[in-house]
């Protein structure tokens, strides 16, 4: 799930804002795009629309309101990334959200200076990317953070939950987090700028969501675009402020430990809510909902009803045979083992297909990008002088002349990679002790090509495999290691470096694509993309830091913030160490049987052409065997409330469902900041809203009654 | 509050449907009105687009289908109607609601039968008004039947709650309750027979709700208004359905007692609900609060705020000085006491000040009336021979000849008044041995004068005294009984006898105006008005039944139907007959206060004109004075929505606010069959949504763990 970067549905409507403009060329270049085999998606002649609009120059791109604006919206959206981390782990792509905001803020500052004559600069395309750019690289960090995978995973709370204090962890602390994360995020941003040329201009490849959000950003700035923008953002503020409130006035019911409160509301009963089968009221799911395609919706909800509605309390009654008796509900020998050894043969399994589906996939898109440029030679291997080639696009000629203007250097980013490698090789193991010096040199060696893996794969199918090379680093740095030289830290710590870098390879290119698309200029995006990552290795951590003084009960099975992925994440690392000795009795049976299906069931997607894609995507159905389906059922709440509303107003679902969405998700992640202040202020809500059964509540009444 | 018959809002739409038609005589009319000192409200020629459609012999207006019709609607009024008489005692107008599904059900009959060619007749507006004046005759007797009044107020639950039982009761039973609103009922068809002519030929009076429902049925039967009929009654059924469910899904969370479930969100504290302040997501009251005028809602939490905010937290300081400390929350010598009787002062001085208003009116109206007929003789004293008289409008002209043609003779309904008054003088005491023939028949040879004053008091000011004549009855037979001779039990049945024929006098006056102004036979309309009667005699004790056997704490404060006015008869009529000594410290002051009140705030509202207008109404104020805020903050959430979607689209408010709110009024009184069903069943709901301190919460948890 958290591989997921989908194309947006605005893409869709932003094409129609567009659509006036198609113009002069379009015949021709149809013609071009047959040649080119449809390797570039249908782009219409948008820099006519553009023409008379000057373009600053890259330091002009860079200033001080987009980097206010733009550490705001960090500071925003690394709330609602952690909530989802620590909740769920599903992340949907908040770039419309971000674009949206990013625009509406600017603007009313431009507005507020304007009516004190102060304005020096109008909002342009440029500056609006490089916010865009910025936001994504700092809450990227969120992510790519691992606060609610491997970095959370390394704690002893987690450590305990999986019995395995006697393999080492160790604490968050504010200190070594935000080290950690400056030396292992850096690295990448120098082993990209070299590929930039050659994904976006030689090899043109298609980076639907950096397309997209290029698409929302040129939209903005029409005249129908900002107009519709206008009316976007005041739904997203609606919707924002509507489920902030509500979030709010959830907290009144939520006193005492657990089961208080809407978010444990038995909309099905008390027996389904016992198998965690309810409605949880959480505005930020249904937007998620909203978000996510369809499939991936049932696919989640499929996953839960498997497992939750099935197969658990099948295994369930095995109690006393399969596994002993009388164990703690979130013991790993007993159910417990089930779920998380379940969930993580179907991730695996999973990723390795699209592993190597998408490593296929590079590596023939690579030949055959690199015959046809032999047999033609008539892809521009342009540099700033070159004259325009005639059969490219105005559209293209125009982006790419400017692309390859504002050069970076090559000795640049080599000096700059090999210094913090340096640096790193160096200083990670005292931060980490588990992760000898050797092991980050291995990773740094094979880094770039993974790098450049990531980022073409990505380029490709819109699917950054991030969190699957980290799980490749977890089992190998963790064998290598090995059981006595605590190879679980090696190998979380090993995750995090890892996933840092092919998660910042992959965003990066899309952000370039998107500056490609946007006339942004690569130095401008560059020294965002810095400042960003810088923003997100002290922002990230802060916010963590709050959610974990904030919360006790923080990562803890059945409490408001589970971090599902962590546990499911300790458990990888001390698989791959201690073997399958650990699981309980025919635990891993089923782990080689869901497996085998996850594989099988990708193939028959990939094979079965129409029909296979109706079939539920693996990945996504993992998560619920963990967690239990009720996020399931508020996604889906969301994909049904999007889908009446698309049969109801077509052309108002798509241009107003991501808004929706994003307000929803918002409102309530932003919520989490003043809940977690109320929590360490030690305010404590009123009021607990408590579900009991008939006969419970005789008992409580006559208890109340007489006492 | 029960006294109000209001125009309805639709009134305004249908004129805009007729507005095509206000073709030739305009003009005319316009100085005719001038003429007759607006006696006549705004008219338009209706009849010209009807010129062509003809008019049914009334034989042929009453068809079996339509009584078919009125009893599935008998039925489903009479459980909203009754559900709200046990709750909180204020009923809205439902004739749109009426007419709506009238319209609807006859409809889809007709077109099921079209498809097997089985159709003889089609729907005219005739049959459409037999259906409503069927449908209104039916379920006005589930008000004027006193359930939540006078009827409930005999039986000996409330007399224990009203610390009454020497004072007699008479329980509730299926039998006698037939017995007696059959009786009691008919006497009054008859005497207003004889009125129908004199109100509305000559006298032309207004009957705002009466002339309403004939537009609503006039404009059903124009291409473009069945047009809207259908769409409305597809909102309708869209918002029936969501409150029917709302009302199931609640049901769940409803086992045990008290306090349990959505009937009890603390929405604002457990402090504030504790003060009755909170939403109880009732979907009943919120359409009751769309379809009341803005000011009665804002009174009714005005009341609120008054009584429970302010008055009672007060009050209760006193315990231990103004009343002895330790009793019963519910006891009426503590600060129920005050509650109660506060509510009554109220009522009384409400009641009084527009009895006296409405009579001073009804005696100058008909002074005016006679003086004018004297002077000019110009006004039709047609008989069904007589020439058309020119200055009358085309409209006026149709409608006076089809009027007087169906003729009901005069001995007819003379003889029919003498054998009823007879057969009820003999019986009544039989069934209430309290109420001595001699009451009864001083009832019957004041009524109908009592009767006429009513009816035209209504025609003139859409107003109905009915429930102010029957606290006259309470009170001044109650007095004559006196204690001794269970003046209390006397005093609550002749309430009984005399509201019966002062509600049904004047609701027959607006069904004949209706009937008017559809071109409906008078005839027709007289058999429809009994057999909706006789409909109405044997479905409203049916329902009350029900609700009685289903739910044991019915009556009972704080339960789910605490019938309020029941309470409030009884005292009355205990007030009546014992004088004040019973009432706590400092009682009588504080009601001596508020009847003064009640009277000056009345002859503000009067006097003060515009100003005036924005007066709170005291009627209004007076039942959360005892019942609580509760569904006060329903009706204004219900007025917030109307208020708001009449901002963003006010046509699309007019025309489907009314639907809307119906739906919802509808589909949780519905429920309320299935509910009570459930409980009789003995099926009871599985879980008890509770709301704890959190402390209380905490002890709770301590005890289910140790347990």
């Amino acid at each position: 799930m958290d591989q997921h970067r989908r194309r947006n549905e605005e893409e869709a409507e932003v094409e129609n804002v567009f659509n006036s403009e198609e113009g002069y060329d379009k015949e021709k270049k149809k013609k071009q795009r047959e040649r080119e085999g449809g390797g570039e998606e249908e782009v219409l002649s948008v820099e006519t629309a553009f023409e008379n609009k000057p373009i600053p120059s890259w330091r002009r791109q860079l200033t001080m309101r987009a980097f206010v604006v733009s550490f705001v919206l960090s500071v925003l959206f690394s709330f609602i990334v952690m909530k989802l981390n620590l909740t769920t782990g599903i992340i949907p792509s908040l770039n419309v959200c971000a674009g949206l905001l990013g625009f509406f803020f600017v603007k009313t500052w431009t507005k507020f200076l304007e009516k004190f004559s102060l304005l020096k600069q109008t909002l342009t395309r440029q500056e609006n990317t490089v916010i865009q750019t910025c936001v994504v690289a700092s809450s990227g960090i969120a992510f790519s953070g691992g606060f609610g995978s491997y970095l959370f995973g390394l704690s002893e709370r987690i450590a305990e939950q999986s019995e395995d204090t006697n393999h080492g962890f160790k604490n968050p602390s504010l200190s070594w987090i935000i080290g950690f994360l400056f030396i292992v995020s850096f690295l990448v941003l120098f082993s990209v700028v070299p590929l930039r040329k050659i994904m976006i201009v030689d090899f043109k490849l298609t980076y639907p969501s950096g397309t997209a959000t290029a698409y929302l950003i040129n939209s903005f700035h029409t005249i129908e675009g900002a107009k519709l923008a206008k009316k976007q953002v005041r739904t997203l503020g609606k919707f924002f402020s509507f489920s902030f409130l509500w979030g709010f006035f959830q907290w009144f019911f939520t006193a005492g430990e657990d089961d208080c409160g809407f978010a444990h509301f038995p909309t099905f009963d008390l027996q389904a809510y016992k198998n965690k089968f309810y409605f949880d009221f959480s505005a930020t799911y249904v937007g998620v909902g909203m978000i996510c395609p369809y499939l991936i919706n049932i696919s989640v909800l499929v996953g839960g009803i498997l497992s939750w509605g099935l197969m658990w309390p099948l295994i369930e009654n095995k109690e006393g045979d399969w596994y002993s008796k009388g164990l703690d509900q979130y013991s790993l020998h007993g159910i417990q083992g089930y779920r998380v050894f379940i969930a993580i043969a179907i991730i695996l399994g999973d990723g390795l297909y699209n592993f190597f589906k998408v490593l296929t996939q590079t590596l023939s898109g690579l030949f055959h990008q690199v015959r046809n440029r032999e047999m033609t030679i008539n892809l521009p291997i342009a540099d700033q002088d070159s004259p325009l080639i005639s059969n490219l696009s105005y559209d293209d000629q125009k982006r790419t002349q400017l692309f390859l203007k504002d050069h970076i250097p090559t000795w640049f980013t080599i000096a700059g990679y090999v210094t913090i490698a340096a640096v790193s090789i160096f200083s990670l193991p005292h931060i980490i002790p588990e992760l000898q010096w050797y092991y980050v040199l291995v990773i740094y060696i094979c880094a770039p090509t993974l790098a450049f893996c990531n980022a073409y794969g990505c380029g490709l199918t819109d699917w950054s495999l991030a969190s699957t090379y980290g799980k490749l680093a977890i089992f190998m740095i963790g064998a290598w290691a090995g059981s006595a030289h605590s190879g679980v830290v090696a190998g979380l710590a090993a995750c995090g470096v890892m996933m840092n870098i092919v998660t910042t390879a992959s965003d990066l290119s899309q952000d370039f694509k998107t500056g490609y698309l946007t006339l942004a200029s690569p130095r401008s995006m560059f020294v965002s993309q810095i400042i960003g990552t810088a923003m997100g290795c002290i922002i990230s951590p802060c916010v963590f830091w709050l959610f974990y003084k904030a919360f006790d009960d923080l990562g803890l099975p059945g409490s408001e913030y589970p971090a599902p992925l962590a546990v499911v994440y300790r458990n990888m690392a001390k698989l791959g160490v201690e073997g399958f000795s650990a699981l309980p009795k025919e635990c891993l049976l089923l782990c080689y049987i869901f497996f085998g299906s996850a594989v099988v069931i990708n193939l028959m997607r990939d094979t079965l052409g129409k029909i296979g894609s109706y079939i539920p995507l693996p990945m996504a159905m993992a998560i619920p065997f963990y967690l239990g389906p009720y996020f399931a059922i508020d996604m889906c709440v969301g994909s049904l409330i999007l889908f009446v509303w698309s049969k109801i107003d077509k052309i108002k679902a798509d241009n107003f469902g991501p808004a929706v969405a994003s307000g929803l998700i918002c409102g309530e992640g932003i919520w989490s900041l003043p809940s977690s202040i109320l929590s360490l202020a030690g305010i404590k809500p009123p009021i607990c809203m408590k579900f009991l059964s008939r006969t419970t509540n005789s008992s409580v009444d006559n208890f109340l009654g007489s006492s």
